[in-house]
């Protein structure tokens, strides 16, 4: 289906053709961009209500500066489709998200436009001060670097480790604080509860207009020269430190805050803060999903809704004639309320993802027990290993590629010191459109290194109840990581009763010959597929689901090495250090010799599509599995054949 | 030699004795922990100067608060020597970071008075929080937290996560900020600016004034309810809000700035706000060193001073009579600088490591190109890859235990990405006295599993030299990793001329037969050594310096693993997942069967003492490889001797 962007929307082809435009023009630029991102989004999927929260910014900021000479650096990035659009992918934005298609995300090998990768929050004030300080540097003193950052991202540490530098490294950033209360779910913290005491307090508004008063006094255009500009905002400075924020006390001019909806307050602040030198944040007020009621209404459900009919609002459903699987997040978000109604000592902790997590669903029931404490993953971590030194028993949730960012907290905080902290690691594994900075690729490799861990994973919703349950019993006195992957499971009748899993014992799920194929977690079920396919060509593997990465079921192990001298190994996560390295580290341990094929996720960045793309791409699909048990007996066949001639 | 405490001293064997004193003894309590401090540190070693900044603080903490019931975190805590001593271990205070004797940081296993394990910065007051709010769930309401935070723990993102969610989690948190303007180095920053702003501000003095007016009037003692409390809390909020600075801005009430080492106006303080519900933080102004005037004139230099003259100030030096190689870092800091000044495009970052690392020679020549970022390895990573965006070549200098704190940027900015950055991991290995939160045991792992990443280790400082020499060089489009550790190496004639070393290039030290041992980085001076011992008999094992785990010498291990069907790996890194893995994956891929020894850092917390202790304990020091290689050949001196006999 076609999708047609609006008349001027079509002649910009760059942000020069935008710069064409008049003022009054930007109106319905910024109208016409609204529509096509609901026009493509609701057809083709992505992100949605952040972008439409930031239609006024994008144009504006590619209206006065001299992008992508001029540096922007989008936290986050999945509010960057305005951008995206106006930078010279309109045409192509329908393959937003899709295989070979366009990141959901900024990225530097996409366009000149995305001068930074983004996908993870509050990285982009220290990517764009590192920009404005390469340009003083160089001397490139007309070139400016501007962040834009939202403040459910200005929450993580890393924004504040940023501006505490910024506002002494003397270089020309801009921050624009894009405040809509909202993280996914709506923001948490003091930061938030500050930022709506400034935006409504009676000094602040009253600051506010005698600064854009004395920015309308100034003869901008031709005659303002640097060192005007500068006396300038030396006695704006004067004026709004009097009031001492939070920025402020960083270092960084304050100016806002400002309605980020009014294109022409927008293009005129911009172009008058461009010329100020220095550090200096800009708070702009946006509303979630603006210009499209429904989404205004519930920012949540719209910040990645799926396919939608635009007109009435319905998200497009699957239709299926069967019960279908559940999502293990909703697994997961069920399961602890079951467990927290016997076990007092339960808590839940998520930073920022109470929905995505399903963690949500005990945050309603217990709102006392279960915390959502904002993006801040380091904080979630420790704050539960304090929480467990007390005797609590914490399943902190967090998704596998957010977990990178408690690495140090992990080691330290529970591991060395053996807390029983229940780590439950959501989309482990490659994640699909959100594609490499949202992969769970990396965490059997970087946990499976620190001492002490218990790294188990469910092959199906079942044993990701019964490993919750084993977590949570006062006999487990270990940091317990359960990893699991996004999207559904396999079973529909999955609330089975609970049962214990003794901690380092695998299962052998067939008995078989001349292979034995390993698996961990989820793609236990690939290899079952594999199986079914190989036994109508006369093949008949083994397949052990090995469910402990560590500690490893040695006796089980020691099984399939006494019997098999080719085994394979299956896991979505990277090869180098994984699950499969793990059992050629038993192998060598114990002096066995095999061939081993090890199949998951290879040394290389894998991009986005949807997860069955991907795993047939990475080659640890059914089908990759089935052909490398094939690939492995070609040699039996042929010495069979050999020895038959 | 035997070392006495003082008269006072020698009663307190836990905070019970300490409150039967009078509060003016406490001021005699605080000069004989000082002298005890100076006394056990100039002859036995640690830190140093931190622990006598807060001597006051420890004895008022202790005397007030219910400890160990009421919890104490010490962030750091290489600070709590004073609290050590006060909580049941002056008398094996001597000790301390040696082998088997206590550990040179607060630590569980140690002691019900370390509430919490500590080493690296910033964790405290997520620890502290966590306590708190077990404390309310349970219903403890008697129950106090306290963390002891220094202003250059303060810059790590980490403390501004916790103090977010601080802010309105409504439990009974006292946050002590104890501000003497330092890191290990001078601290920087913005927010260390403005702490010397609210510092020396007559506002906030006056402010200071009316506050603690308030708190003496308050009828402190038995008829003290905890209603009182809260009124004359609240109205202490509304007089200090009314300033409205940044600790307020994230909700927490702000008491201070008080000298902290004023015994008396510290007790007084902590005793009024023990009874202040709610989150709050008193900003304490201390002296780093304080009552040794060597120590307070040069707080660097004093922090870990190493052993001393306690009268004279005198360092001891070993003396030797040839000249001895330098510290890998200092190797470092120079190379660094003589490429500098061939190559403008490079850069230095530290963060707060200018002195540890020898970034500090750098930063004195080259102001405007190397830079202390404060203790924010998560900034300084994504600063790098910034810069790095815009041509330039940075040197990122973090200790490869802090790196932990910066994996998510390393994945997302700059791998992902492809960015060039080079991160030199100085006190990779096992670093010594600073123990388990030090060692840097993790990074081989953790960063091997990451695509796009090169990944060296130099046997020595030449080698040293030309991998930064090639991590500099226009032609290298990778992430670059080298690797080395705490001390010396090996060369005294170390300033080689630069040469470039062909990435994922090893090296052959020697032939042999029988065995390989395969070596990363400097511990291939343990094989050499072990190799000179075997010699004598008649042992004679071949020896390659793999030098890049990351890419592998395909091309090199191809001749080994053809030559040999026995096979050592020796790394300064924990086994699982480490270089011996990726030998492992190697081995397997290429379908070569052979046996595998994996020396390096066992699964398990390795503790403090000497590098050569733990070397030893672990088993890959030129010993246990001597070992290894004799064990391995057993089996073929058994066999020569059945086929002979």
């Amino acid at each position: 289906m076609e999708i047609t962007p609006g008349h001027l929307l079509k002649g910009i082809d760059s942000p020069a053709d935008l710069k064409k435009l008049s003022r009054e023009q930007l109106h319905k630029v910024c109208d016409e961009l609204r529509q096509y991102i609901i026009d493509v989004v609701s057809v083709h999927g992505g992100h949605f209500a952040a972008s439409l929260g930031v239609v006024e910014l994008s144009v504006a900021l590619h209206y006065i500066y001299n992008t992508p000479y001029d540096q922007l650096v989008w936290d986050v990035g999945h509010q960057a489709y305005g951008h995206k659009i106006l930078t010279g992918r309109r045409d192509n934005f329908y393959t937003n998200r899709k295989y070979h298609g366009l990141s959901g995300f900024p990225k530097r090998g996409e366009s000149e436009y995305d001068t930074f990768g983004v996908g993870h929050s509050s990285t982009s004030i220290s990517a764009a001060l590192g920009m404005a300080m390469a340009a003083k540097y160089k001397g490139e003193t007309d070139r400016k670097s501007v962040a834009v950052i939202g403040d459910g991202a200005m929450t993580a540490g890393m924004a504040f480790e940023a501006m505490n530098h910024a506002g002494v490294a003397d270089s020309d950033l801009l921050i624009i604080l894009n405040d809509n209360c909202m993280s996914i779910d709506p923001n948490v913290g003091a930061l938030k509860e500050y930022l709506t005491d400034i935006s409504l307090s009676p000094t602040y508004n009253k600051l506010k207009d005698d600064v854009w008063k004395a920015l309308g006094k100034l003869p901008v255009g031709k005659g303002f020269t640097r060192s005007m500009a500068h006396k300038v905002a030396e006695s704006l400075k004067g004026m709004v430190s009097s009031s001492a924020n939070l920025f402020e006390a960083l270092k960084l001019r304050y100016f806002g805050p400002i309605d980020g909806h009014n294109i022409t307050k927008l293009v005129d602040t911009l172009k008058d803060l461009r010329e100020i030198p220095g550090p200096k944040i800009l708070h702009i007020i946006t509303v979630k999903g603006k210009g499209y009621s429904l989404a205004e209404k519930d920012q949540t459900k719209w910040h990645a809704p799926g396919l939608f009919d635009k007109i009435t609002g319905e998200i497009v459903k699957k239709k299926f004639t069967a019960p279908q699987p559940p999502k293990y997040q909703d697994v997961f978000g069920h399961s602890i309320i079951e467990l927290a109604e016997k076990n007092d000592k339960i808590m839940g902790v998520t930073p920022a993802m109470p929905s995505g997590s399903s963690l949500k669903f005990m945050m309603d029931k217990m709102p006392h027990r279960s915390f959502d404490v904002g993006i801040c993953e380091q904080h979630a971590v420790t704050l539960s290993a304090g929480l467990a030194t007390q005797g609590l028993r914490v399943f902190c949730n967090i998704y596998s590629s957010f977990m990178q960012r408690a690495f140090d907290q992990v080691v330290h905080d529970v591991a060395i010191q053996k807390l029983p902290v229940v780590l439950c690691l959501d989309r482990a594994g490659l994640v699909g459109e959100d594609g490499p900075t949202h992969h769970g690729a990396y965490d059997i490799a970087y946990f499976r290194c620190i001492p002490n861990m218990v790294i188990s994973a469910p092959m199906n919703e079942s044993e990701l109840r019964n490993l919750m349950f084993t977590a949570q019993l006062e006999s487990t006195t270990s940091p317990f990581v359960i990893r699991y992957p996004r999207g559904e499971g396999v079973m529909t009748n999955w609330q089975t009763p609970f049962e214990e899993i003794q901690i380092g014992k695998g299962r052998k799920i067939k008995d078989g010959e001349d292979v034995a194929i390993l698996t961990f977690g989820h793609p236990g079920n690939f290899a079952t597929s594999a199986i079914r396919e190989l036994k109508t060509q006369g093949i008949n593997p083994a397949h052990y689901d090995i469910r402990f990465v560590k500690p490893l079921d040695e006796e089980l192990l020691h099984e399939v090495f006494a019997k098999f001298d080719k085994v394979i190994t299956v896991e979505d996560g990277t090869i180098v250090g994984g699950f499969g390295s793990a059992i050629l580290e038993f192998m060598v341990a114990n002096e066995y010799r095999a061939d081993v094929k090890m199949l998951g996720i290879p040394d290389r960045i894998v991009e986005h599509g949807t997860p069955k793309e991907l795993h047939r791409e990475c080659g640890y699909d059914a089908q990759g599995i089935a052909e490398t048990v094939r690939e492995m007996l070609k040699d039996k066949v042929r010495v069979s054949t050999f020895i038959g001639g």
